[in-house]
């Protein structure tokens, strides 16, 4: 990863049961995301570790902590947040990576 | 990331103090596991979110299954986590991605 650049990631699991309409639809709006200004690289993917109970993960990356700050900001973030992550995430992490 | 493919992650903190040779010399011999067969992307990173207390993360991904258990087996994978990893790390998460 250059230098500057933030790989923003959030680990998860559902209140939904696995493979659920419920989880379908959450996963639908999380991909909707990826269309905010300054996405970058952006994937939803499987936890598939058996060291921890998350089920998701969501990675990103930002050109720089502007364009972090600016996504955090958006309407549709927060919005995305107040629908979907409050009332249907069980227990999440959020991990942020720069390179060294 | 392309399906089959395994990226494992580990986010962590040392017992050592910021910036201190010790550190240093930890991060240096972690460095060293991006020779063995099978890793592939291999980054070490520093975590830098203030949601967690973790200060760097290590990231690398696997062919497949099969490469992913080749490295954990690996004696230079053995070696490291028992010379390096049990003495000096305080706190870690392990969290392996695959793609949906």
């Amino acid at each position: 990863m250059e230098r500057g650049r933030i790989r923003h990631t959030v680990t998860f699991a559902l209140v939904h049961p696995p493979d659920s309409d419920d989880e379908t639809d959450f996963l639908e709006a999380a991909q909707q995301l990826a269309s905010i200004p300054g996405v970058e690289a952006f994937e939803i993917l499987s936890e598939v570790s058996p060291k921890n109970d998350y089920r998701f993960g969501i990675s990103m990356e930002f050109a720089d902590r502007a364009a972090y700050e600016a996504y955090n900001d958006h309407p549709d973030h927060v919005r995305f947040v107040q629908t979907f992550w409050v009332p249907r995430v069980a227990d999440f992490l959020e991990i942020d990576y720069t390179a060294r």
